[in-house]
């Protein structure tokens, strides 16, 4: 049997593992700056690509990512594995109950967001064929329709994490908005998967009328029978094979069966892991343990992979037109924000949260790319629309997270431990009272809030003598308002021994947080307050807290033992 | 840059899907006897290879399984992956800290069975090469050597599974023999990783002098710096990086630079990834959550396809010899079993208890596959050794749990769903009265029981008399021995409204659970009351088990949902 020689394989896992690192680092300050992770892990890719690292150090780039061969085609194969993997999840968090309940305003914006930003581009594709990147010889009858389709979906996945982070995600709001995004998703991929058909697949001699027919009738299959099929499964599974292995080898070889099938079928294999994906997440047997190994495993290893292979394949700077990225980004933002936003005022909602509905629903991320993927394989697109819709997909969902917090005046939910200041967090604090304890906590922040020790102690100190903030099971949370204060501070110290805080349990404090905030601190302390309260409920993450020796494996214990954020 | 084709891309799609499925299936066969999920991995691979499918359907097995071009070196990209990441895991396992706490007598054991383990291949290697397989024109002292250390390493995964089943693993005799199967797998790779530099990589022109030099220093380096580094690595990415995706990511790709590094040396790529999986797992700051998300995902994804390419790739039947195999089993246990029952004796443990050691570290599962495959692959030895040592590998695991256990005395863990009547799940009781409700569950369960209504009515009522078995928060567990059952039998009936079985709280129950058991039960009644009661503590699931509409319902709620069993 043909096999990988001892240098390939040593090949194909450098190249796996430089990827994996620079991506996910790349993803991650995407992250920071609050950004989805697809535009970093891209960026990795174009740095690691022919334009950047390629070009630096061409004898490295060349020997690390060659252009044919056997790693180049594992790497590949790993790749379309890991987009089959990725559309897989995107299907789980597709949740057609939420479409029923949000009922008539739902249907109105997402059909609004659908046929609005459609014609936008279909028309902008009839109009200006050429400007818009039409490659010579390309039907412009499919071309129209392929860029109206590509400007009609969304990314469900930015959109949630967006609404999660503005603590959105679970209001009324945030339901319509993604219940919208889920029919523009489903809709611009079927869409999109009808028109592949048409195109037809090479090689197979189906006529595209059957091409058509099959796409419909899997898609109307999984959807009705394969859906009530699943549900039935998933608890037989549960109950008589290993727990989760049963369950999670189930869903995988089901998205690779219907994966091949589709590509079969002449249309890509992302549609058949995508439609798995529906059936899987619609079932109410489907625990949230095996969504989230599924999730956690795909978006930390193949999705980086997948979406650094893109910018390393793709010449993105030698293909990149300034005229033809910003015309496409203005096309895609004008048909959907307006769509949108108008289906929203139609069913009477405020003007304000029509616009914020409209941007929410703007961003395109890893989806588009995907398509645009898909067409530029297919022969749809050339390169340099395909890199502008990259730079579209890019754009809208950076706009996204600002533009709804900035219409709608949200803030980012943030947790007490994010102002944590270092140096203010004492393992062993060596007082044994309460005025002392308090002391040694104010000169620990001190600096940090850029402030006399004695004003901040006297402000504490104040505080704490008008009602004490001792609170049950051994926590205390000093706290004040400081003038001039920038932004909130927090200090945490530990006392093994216990010191007396007045608690009505009589239990003394372990653990003491004192909190400063500005003097107008619009309800932050009282936020901050609650939190460190539910945070630190739990027993047992008390006694974890108690031991933790910096400020570094505090906010690692927080961050990966505590309860989410309310 | 090369790409797979259309067609390709469909081939391996649907390759792994078959593969997956089929591994999948087989391996829950496996378990289901409780044998090693390998057991199955391996033989669906067989069953699909040459030998099986590819004589039945020589056309479909050609197209789907093709011995060369693009889909072959594909599939054996992502085994190789898949074999890393396996080896990471494993790694993971591995608690050095473990070691040191059993210390004497686990040393004791380890070494003992490592040296004469060692020993006796050595010398049966020396004494027959040929009837043990030594290929033409091979080195007889490298044979000897690898032989030696093939016999002496064991399997740490069924090793801890087979503890687990029997309860064993938290017991001091568990911690013993899992501190001692540590030691042997870490000393036995290091020897065959020293072995492979021995005999040299062909192709870096590096002497075999800096080979061996190279691995062992890249083993003390991971070992005491690396292992420093991870552990003040790890908060900081928890603290700093996006949960849980910055610590998988930083795993993952860890993984993959040094299994590239270990290939690089000469050695192979799964000794690098080995070594990092040590680091990690010896972290106390890595979360379990981290560990279970690879775990998972692992053994349900990449293993399975693994194991089962190896039997794809290599003709069992064809290499299968009755002699040679029988005589490596019979070495290798001899050797084993001997060795480590001996070492125990010396430490002054009882002699059943050593037995007991003996065969529990006998079993070697998929760590003496990998081993293998990697000397075959190596030229060290030929396809019919390799699957005398597949053979003996899955024959010692076969034995070590019912070995165990029989030795022991020791039953499997049972809990109390396992023993659940289906047709006696009640899911809406229609009796309101006490007398009733256990009237109705006695007709329910009495067909299974082979026993007349009346008969076991009267012995649940009778108990129920004496005392009654209402539990506090709606719960009640009615129960009787019934003369000349042959195993213990569960009934469950579920009420909205509520039966008065005049419990401590007052609170009507709302699940009640019945329990008929042999006269002579040993025991079981008492554990299983036990394991009802801690089983369905949790309040959140006590509502959803009134929520659950049938018997795999039931079970597929305790099984994913409860607290694992005491």
């Amino acid at each position: 049997m043909d096999r990988l020689s001892h240098h390939d394989v040593m090949i194909v896992l450098l190249s796996l593992g430089v990827l994996l690192l620079v991506a996910r680092t790349a993803g991650e300050l995407a992250r920071r700056l609050n950004q989805p992770a697809v535009l970093g892990e891209i960026l990795a890719g174009i740095a690691l690509g022919a334009t950047g690292f390629g070009r630096l150090f061409p004898n490295a780039h060349a020997a690390l990512f060659p252009s044919s061969g056997p790693p180049t085609l594992v790497l590949h194969g790993i790749g379309t594995v890991g987009v089959v993997l990725f559309l897989l999840v995107a299907g789980m968090e597709v949740d057609l109950s939420t479409i029923w309940r949000q009922g008539r305003t739902a249907a109105t914006v997402s059909l609004m967001g659908i046929v609005i930003p459609f014609g936008i581009g279909w028309g902008a594709a009839q109009v200006m064929p050429e400007l818009l990147g039409l490659e010579p010889g390309a039907d412009r009858w499919v071309f129209s329709l392929f860029l109206g389709t590509a400007l009609a979906i969304s990314a469900l996945p930015v959109i949630a994490r967006t609404l999660m982070d503005l603590d959105l995600y679970r209001t009324d709001f945030g339901m319509l908005v993604i219940a919208a995004a889920i029919v523009d998703d489903l809709v611009g991929w079927m869409i999109f998967a009808l028109l592949l058909a048409m195109i037809g697949a090479p090689g197979h001699g189906m006529s595209v009328g059957w091409t058509v027919l099959m796409t419909l009738g899997l898609a109307a299959f999984v959807l009705t029978i394969g859906r009530w099929g699943v549900n039935r499964t998933l608890p037989w599974l549960q109950a008589h094979t290993s727990w989760p292995g049963g369950v999670l080898g189930f869903a995988l070889s089901l998205a690779l069966f219907f994966a091949a099938l589709t590509e079969w079928i002449g249309i890509h294999a992302v549609f058949g892991a995508f439609l798995v994906g529906v059936a899987l997440g619609d079932s109410v047997h489907l625990r949230e343990q095996t969504r989230a190994t599924i999730e956690r495993f795909v978006a930390s290893f193949f999705a980086p992979l997948f979406f650094a292979t893109i910018g390393l394949r793709i010449d993105f700077i030698r293909n990149f037109e300034v005229f033809l990225s910003l015309l496409v980004v203005l096309i895609a933002c004008a048909g959907k924000v307006l769509g949108c936003a108008l289906g929203a005022r139609i069913t009477g909602t405020p003007a304000r949260e029509a616009w914020a509905i409209g941007f929410g629903l703007n961003a395109r991320g890893a989806m588009e790319i995907i398509l645009g993927l898909l067409a530029l394989q297919a022969g749809l697109i050339g390169e340099r629309l395909f890199v502008s819709l990259v730079f579209m997909a890019l754009i809208t969902s950076v706009i996204c997270g600002p533009a709804v917090q900035k219409i709608l005046g949200r803030r980012r939910v943030r947790r007490f431990v994010d102002y944590l200041v270092p140096k203010a967090f004492v393992p062993r604090l060596v007082s044994t009272d309460r005025r002392e304890v308090i002391s040694e906590l104010c000169r620990a922040i001190a600096p940090a809030a850029g402030r006399d020790t004695a004003l901040v102690e006297d402000a504490v100190w104040n505080r704490e003598q008008t009602m004490s903030t001792g609170l049950e099971q051994g926590l205390a949370i000093p706290h004040a308002r400081i003038p001039g204060l920038a932004a909130p501070l927090v200090g945490l110290g530990l006392s093994f021994g216990g010191v007396d805080f007045d608690a009505y349990d009589g239990e003394p404090a372990r653990i003491i947080v004192l909190i400063l905030t500005p003097e107008d601190d619009r309800g932050v302390q009282v936020n901050l307050l609650a939190d460190i309260a539910r945070t630190l409920k739990d027993p047992e993450l008390r006694t974890k807290v108690l031991h933790v020796t910096n400020a570094t494996e505090l906010l690692a214990l927080i961050r990966t033992e505590a309860p989410p954020p309310a």
